[in-house]
């Protein structure tokens, strides 16, 4: 089955303390949709400015992804520029010019609306909503988040907890939305809010599913050299979409599985700048890691 | 089989936000050594001073621990005294007296030289040598370290790492002796100055193993709460150190199982002050988290 994307798609021009690299494919919707399109078929819905750059439609469609809801606007695409001091752990943003985003709103073609899975990458939570108005009852909803959101937008954001099945947030925010340093503490309280599976990503450290059944530890997978970390956090979920979608059997036990594809699709971007080395994976790539990772853990 | 464990024999004097509770049992060796006596036998070496309380003696005898080598010196134990900031995760030295411990000399019993797992916990390199030069042909010597011998021990460490089987140290440490970010990266790096099994502790995230089979990535078990960590370190050592004297076969395949364990007594330990949780762990509770982990960890 398909995977319904919604989500940012922009241009990011990242600098690291090596190297710089401008005008890269970036945006959440695009390092999710490229992750799912290991897995599955992907239904891709943002927007991009009339200097949207052919060679990434021509990525994107490389990567099977189904373009009938990438609005082309007349104007400019939505440019992140951002700068990442010397270990990478942290970032600042140098520049924001939202240009067509600014007005975006997801419109989803007819056939996109009954996607069994709906993948509400980082947006902001008004439009998640807007989305879901759209969809006929999908199977299992996703729900990703950023700091921003929990600042300006969280009223809409706390609504949305009640609509999803899974709700995927990195530590440092699980503790902005509860005030709780504990993160198992922390993970009690966001499924009070409503979502039936609740992701802690924790960077290298990999991430924590809380679900009815239990605690599911995802390990990181060990990377000796990180390039640039952007585009990580949607990878994983991404990743973890597009293997539900094609999984056989339930969600619930397919999810676990799900986690460890969408970690290993994440190590790959991780790799390189921007989707560089996430574009350049194989199935057989992302197998081996996942082997890697079961003979890694096994004890 | 018994373990031989020698480090510090400590009063701790632990503040945190909520609480306050002077001189607990504490240092490395009183927490590894309590911690590998759930599974094996323990030989202790250590010095306290007159002022040193029975009912600590009284302690160590009930875990089955031999007293033959702990010192008891005239004069003060040594009484370590520290805060922990809100998160537990930064904690300062309020105060520190040697005491008996300035003068220490480890000398170990006829009846323990021939000890086949010897556990140096976090004392001086010098003495942990001397321990070694006592030794005669042990099978397994695993040594842990803390950041205060990086700096003022530094060569003396490294030339005990081309004495011992396994090294214990954590992330900020490995850093700090391979000027390197990338904890892989470290690893390999301290391969090469001597163990084959360097374990790299990454306090909450669990810890890496690193030898002939690739790397394990050990999980912590998940704790919504932490009321004190100090010793869990030690107690991850010493657990992951008793259960290796007692398991059958080889130390290759038994070292992550030996690691969970560890990491078990571990999260124990960082559920009371000082040893006030561990000391009340049965075997049962031990094996219920072991299980625990591995429910939470298969995929």
């Amino acid at each position: 089955m398909s995977v319904l994307i919604v989500g940012s798609t922009a241009l990011d021009s990242i600098k690291t303390p090596r190297a710089e690299n401008p005008r890269l494919l970036g945006g959440s919707a695009s390092h999710a949709a490229v992750a799912a399109s290991f897995f599955s078929p992907v239904n891709l819905v943002g927007v991009v400015g009339d200097d949207f750059p052919k060679k990434y439609l021509q990525l994107y469609r490389r990567h099977g992804i189904d373009l009938a809801g990438l609005q082309i606007k007349p104007g400019k695409t939505f440019h992140w520029s951002g700068e990442y001091e010397v270990n990478l752990n942290h970032r600042r943003t140098l520049l924001t010019e939202l240009g067509v985003f600014e007005t975006f709103s997801p419109e989803l073609p007819e056939a996109y609306r009954s996607s069994p899975y709906v993948l509400l990458a980082n947006i902001a939570p008004a439009l998640q909503h807007h989305v879901l108005n759209q969809m006929r009852r999908p199977k299992f909803v996703v729900a990703d988040t950023m700091d921003l959101w929990l600042n300006i937008a969280l009223d809409d954001l706390v609504k949305l907890l009640k609509r999803v099945d899974g709700f995927v947030l990195n530590d440092s925010e699980a503790q902005q939305l509860t005030q709780q340093e504990n993160v198992f503490v922390a993970l009690k309280q966001i499924h009070k809010m409503g979502p039936k599976y609740v992701i802690i990503k924790l960077g290298s450290h990999g991430s924590i599913l809380s679900g009815p059944k239990g605690y599911f530890l995802c390990p990181a997978y060990p990377l000796s050299k990180v390039v640039d970390p952007t585009g990580a956090g949607d990878s994983f979920v991404g990743g973890l979409m597009g293997y539900l979608a094609t999984a056989r059997g339930s969600i619930e036990n397919n999810l676990r599985r799900a986690m460890i594809h969408g970690s290993v699709v994440a190590s790959f971007c991780c790799e390189g700048f921007g989707l560089n080395r996430t574009t350049k994976v194989t199935r057989a790539g992302i197998a081996q890691r996942v082997k890697d990772l079961e003979q890694q853990t096994r004890f």
